[in-house]
């Protein structure tokens, strides 16, 4: 369970380490991933990856921990969450990204981390067309049982947000601020709404102001949560292809709407769809895409376990196909596949293979 | 060179024969296809035909060179002029079909069907933005040598012979009706227009009234003249939709803009992307998907030999593969190459490859 940070400090020595692990530089997230992942002590990852380091004011052992103090203490006094690595609620997902965030902060509610989430980002310039169409389909998206990620940005961002909203869907906001700085100021109550039953979040320590070259990080974040990105409207240097291009990276599915093309408004967007990425027009394409069930099929009355829709009908497949399709990793898999098995929904067929019954 | 037909009866044999086997049933178009390709007498052709068939009223040698007769006539009387399949200048392209049309009567400049040529197709109730699409990319696309053909069909048809005469470039109508019948009558000043440049014409006898089942037949004779089909706007039921199989068919490539998904007005074009058909913003898009140069190349004063586009720089072809990116059959693709060759433009490489110098 993530932490709510009412207790006083000191907080436990492998929270505090795992904070400070987040304050060091960006471009240290890739190793310190591989060795989170091999399950080393937080404390010592930091002293290792700080030994071999050029030394650098404040970057030393003693001055992260105390700035780590200071976060967790700043998170209690705002009523933010962590979710460190740790945890056995952080999701999945993202833990299986090249460079997993060591902790996240968290306004509202942790669950709604789930993964049958897809992102839709785009302009923040967005026309009228491509607001009505991120609304439409988050609204329908959340109806089916999916959570909306988006990154609370002006325009087709926090269409998304609202559309989920108006669903009364979960809905999850990855920031390139802290948790506690709500950017653009304008998104203020959006932000309240959001975190009513869904989630604001940020791997940034509390307080840290919004800054030009957090937002492309943050948005392998918004790509790490989910099984598919979709861009709606996106011009020829728009931020939401930096996110599609994490997404790949991630080995999760770029989805694209089309749209006009007398307004160069969609040049990023239909690029993306003459490089491979799949034209969607509604949320059924997109469930359709994702190999989760569309309306009409046999669990249409609710969101089908995200482990039995990465096993597709009529074929067996080994946990590395199954781990690739859903985005678990193997340690997660496992359980869930015997638990699946127990119920009847799933046999082995040997050879290390699965499938449905 | 096609005939004017301002001659009075008696036509030559072969002539008469032709437009005969043009008045036989649409099924016996491919083995009478193969015939011809084969280098079949006509008169012959059609005799082998009506032994095999079924006897039918009116179905019979005298009855059938007696209505060629006649068509000939009207024809002459309307001033319409003939391309029959043994004419040099029937188009290659045509010629390739599993179902070629025997004969093809025109208004206009027969000239005008040339190799370099896109169809444009799409809704007859084809919104603003479609019309628009239409005219634009019909216009860019002349202006860079392209002939656009089209059905003179209300909509996205005549938007785009409108936008290629607003270029002053040729645009080619196919009819589903008689050269002499046009259909929608309301698109007689636009005929007028097309046939001052470009050619309106038909397979069907001068004065056949338009039926439905001629439309899906005149289909396949927009996409035999082209290199590939353009779809602006096609719903889910479009006509569009045929040509476009067709063309597949005919191994010409399927193009199509996107647009606003939320009207549904797009589903068959966006269908078509999902399947394969690549996503078109600009002319010069279509220019680079056909292997065609774009402007700013070295030919971008006047429109590129079709034979030379058809071999890309750096890469050597067979005389096969380069009749399917050109769509014109090797008889007529070797005297070209060996003139291409004189003219220092192609070299051959061995083992029958040639390739750009």
């Amino acid at each position: 369970m993530p932490r709510s940070l009412t207790s006083a400090p000191p907080h436990p020595g492998n929270l505090q380490a795992l904070v400070a692990l987040s304050l060091t530089p960006f471009g240290w997230r890739r190793t310190l991933g591989d060795q989170l992942r091999a399950g080393h002590d937080p404390a010592r990852i930091l002293d290792r990856l700080l030994a071999r380091a050029t030394p650098v004011p404040d970057m030393d052992r003693p001055s992260l921990l105390a700035r780590a103090s200071v976060a967790l203490q700043r998170a209690a006094d705002h009523g933010l969450q962590l979710l460190a690595w740790d945890d056995a609620s952080y999701p999945a997902a993202l833990s299986a990204i090249a460079d997993p965030p060591p902790v996240l902060w968290i306004r509202g509610r942790p669950a709604a981390l789930a993964p049958r989430a897809v992102a839709i980002v785009g302009s923040r310039a967005g026309s009228a067309y491509a607001l009505a169409v991120a609304e439409r389909l988050a609204a329908d998206l959340v109806a089916r049982g999916v959570v909306i990620v988006s990154g609370l940005a002006r325009g087709v961002d926090s269409a998304a947000h609202r559309g989920a909203l108006a669903a009364r869907g979960a809905t999850v906001a990855v920031l390139g601020s802290g948790a506690d700085v709500i950017y653009p100021a304008e998104h203020r109550s959006l932000a309240r709404e959001i975190e009513a039953d869904g989630a604001i979040l940020s791997e940034l320590v509390p307080g840290t102001p919004p800054q030009k070259q957090f937002f492309p990080l943050r948005n392998r974040i918004i790509s790490g949560l989910v099984r598919a990105v979709l861009i709606v409207e996106a011009g020829e240097k728009s931020g939401s292809l930096i996110t599609a291009r994490c997404a790949l990276d991630q080995g999760r599915d770029v989805l694209a709407v089309p749209g006009n093309v007398l307004s160069g408004r969609n040049r990023g967007g239909h690029a993306l769809i003459r490089d491979g990425a799949k034209i969607v027009e509604s949320a059924d394409d997109i469930l359709e895409e994702l190999g989760l069930p569309a309306p009409g099929g046999r669990t249409a009355n609710g969101p089908e376990d995200p482990v039995l829709a990465g096993l597709p009908a009529g074929e067996s497949c080994d946990l590395d196909a199954i781990a690739e399709r859903t985005g678990l990793t193997s340690a997660r898999l496992l359980p869930r596949l015997f638990e699946l098995e127990l119920a009847g929904l799933v046999k082995r067929v040997g050879g290390g293979r699965f499938a449905r019954v």
